[in-house]
């Protein structure tokens, strides 16, 4: 990745619930900070949610709300194309092509399937209770989504690898056999440099996820904000005492999150800590004033966005526009090149 | 069936060969004798066809061919809706929907996918070699093309009730999770009367199938025809012998060929047989005529239909768009209901 310059980078966002200060921090930010350096495409994944979420309301509020989030965070709509996924029907028809040049066994040994599948077998269920097929063709369609947009990389996490060699499989797959007609850019994984590389805590210290109901949501209105910070376990280190910044979770919390005017707060902090005589709750009340100095402003724009008949509709709506072009012109050369009408 | 008045009769036609004599006898006419009762939809399904076929031409061609045939053989597409399902994205879309609704275990029992994983475990191979994801979403698919036009009825061969039983029960699961905001109509498969009930013989004696390679095209030169037709197995009963008609080859596609104006041809070549003196020799010959007479015109307007250029492109995108007018109405219902933007 030494010359990224002109080269097209892709992030899915599935909307799952409400935007938490362990996004902003592990996944908004880096996601940001790439856009500076690609031609960068964002789109919430909405028919991804479907596999799992099944209320109408639930995922119209949820894409809604991601996408407010990462507007209110800094995402710029004029130089990035960010749409939602079930605005862009090119998608799904090239992910019925792909299926068809997808072998099952690369299916079977996909992560999110598998781990259904081994849960059900531990507790003794038939291998494939409860699993959908939205599920199952999970890859396939995230083959599509990238695929589609011409894609040069897709910055994931660790555990998403996966999810992107399987696009470069299928699309492997697909110029092997039409490849005289039509050609996929093979798209590239590549891990973003976090801010810091290390794991946000959550509210009972584990890493932060919606999965473990942890999280401190990213947009509380500033009383809830201050409650959630003094809920942030920590031990019973007398305030006089020296104590290690780096096994803190609320001083974890400050050093991640701080913007870099805040670099100051963080070093005078931690050197507080070490001497002894600061204690949790004077930390906490720190952490609370750099996370609403940072955050206010983007509640703000978040609750604005939020609001019916917001500009939030238009600027999806110019998105899928610019989507859409991008992803005709490739689906026309993938239906000629398979002998579609 | 007894009312079928204003209901909703849909036809899957896969362009995977070249329409031969015994589509025309078992599949085309009973299907037009269809069109007169329902509001019949007819549609070609090149995109599951996709599934096996790796050649842009050729589908292309099949696609056509298949298209023109039917028109040639007395589909009107004015009184029905006629279309090409690469057409008509909205079905991929609400595949990828009802793929969310679809337990996988349902797919694991598709007699398509059973066949392959059966062949693979004999032959002592991986379970799922060879097969790709466009044969196991298949079923899914499938379901998309009969509920995105709230069908009511699809007439099925015998071996094809499956796929309308899985079409009926992922609209139940869809309905059973959706059904306050959108509920599709439940189809049902039936198995149209054929003209004869019987099953046509090729020209080695066997059902006549692409599949056996033992087919007549409907569309041949007059020659080339009469050539085939004296290819049709026979025994060697002298010309003077008494024959059984029922146990002819020849004769079973005369009796099940014959056009109504014909009946008398047909009733006399079987006295004619029984009573000893006509060869199969002469049999073949009064065949061929029979075949010639009704074919020769249908073979001109096909002909005319595959001229480039000709009004073929019209009646199809014609259709399209009375059949996307259709689809993209329920998927509206569908992308309301769960969420879609």
């Amino acid at each position: 990745m030494s010359e990224p310059a002109g080269k097209v980078a892709l992030t899915g966002i599935k909307p799952t619930g409400e935007v938490h200060l362990g996004n902003l921090v592990g996944a908004i930010r880096p996601a940001l900070r790439l856009a500076e350096q690609y031609d960068s495409l964002y789109f919430i994944a909405d028919y991804h949610a479907l596999t799992t979420i099944r209320d109408a309301e639930l995922l119209r509020h949820y894409s809604r709300s991601v996408a407010a989030s990462w507007l209110a965070a800094g995402l710029d709509p004029e130089r990035t194309t960010f749409y939602v996924q079930s605005d862009v029907p090119e998608i799904f028809e090239l992910s019925w092509v792909l299926s068809c040049v997808t072998g099952k066994g690369l299916m079977n040994r996909a992560h999110a399937y598998k781990a259904a599948r081994d849960r059900n077998v531990e507790t003794g269920e038939e291998p494939d209770a409860g699993v959908n097929m939205g599920l199952y063709n999970y890859p396939v369609l995230m083959a599509a989504d990238i695929l589609i947009m011409e894609t040069d990389v897709v910055p994931v996490g660790k555990d998403q690898a996966q999810h992107v060699e399987y696009a470069a499989d299928i699309a492997g797959s697909f110029n092997h056999l039409f490849g005289d007609r039509y050609t996929f850019k093979i798209p590239q994984g590549f891990i973003p440099e976090s801010g810091t590389g290390d794991v946000l805590p959550g509210l009972d210290g584990r890493k932060m996820s919606k999965s473990y109901d942890n999280t401190i949501p990213l947009f509380l209105p500033e009383n809830k904000l201050k409650k959630l910070v003094r809920r942030i376990p920590t031990d019973s280190t007398p305030v006089e005492a020296p104590k290690d910044p780096d096994s803190s979770a609320p001083f974890q919390i400050l050093r991640q999150f701080a913007p870099a005017s805040a670099a100051d707060v963080v070093a005078d902090t931690r050197k507080r800590l070490e001497a002894g005589g600061m204690g949790w709750g004077e930390l906490k009340n720190v952490l609370f004033e750099v996370l609403n100095d940072e955050l206010a402003p983007m509640r703000e724009r978040y609750n604005a966005y939020m609001e019916p008949g917001s500009e939030l509709d238009d600027v999806l709506a110019r998105g899928a526009e610019r989507a859409r072009e991008r992803a005709s012109r490739v689906l026309s050369g993938v239906r000629k090149a398979v002998g579609a009408r």
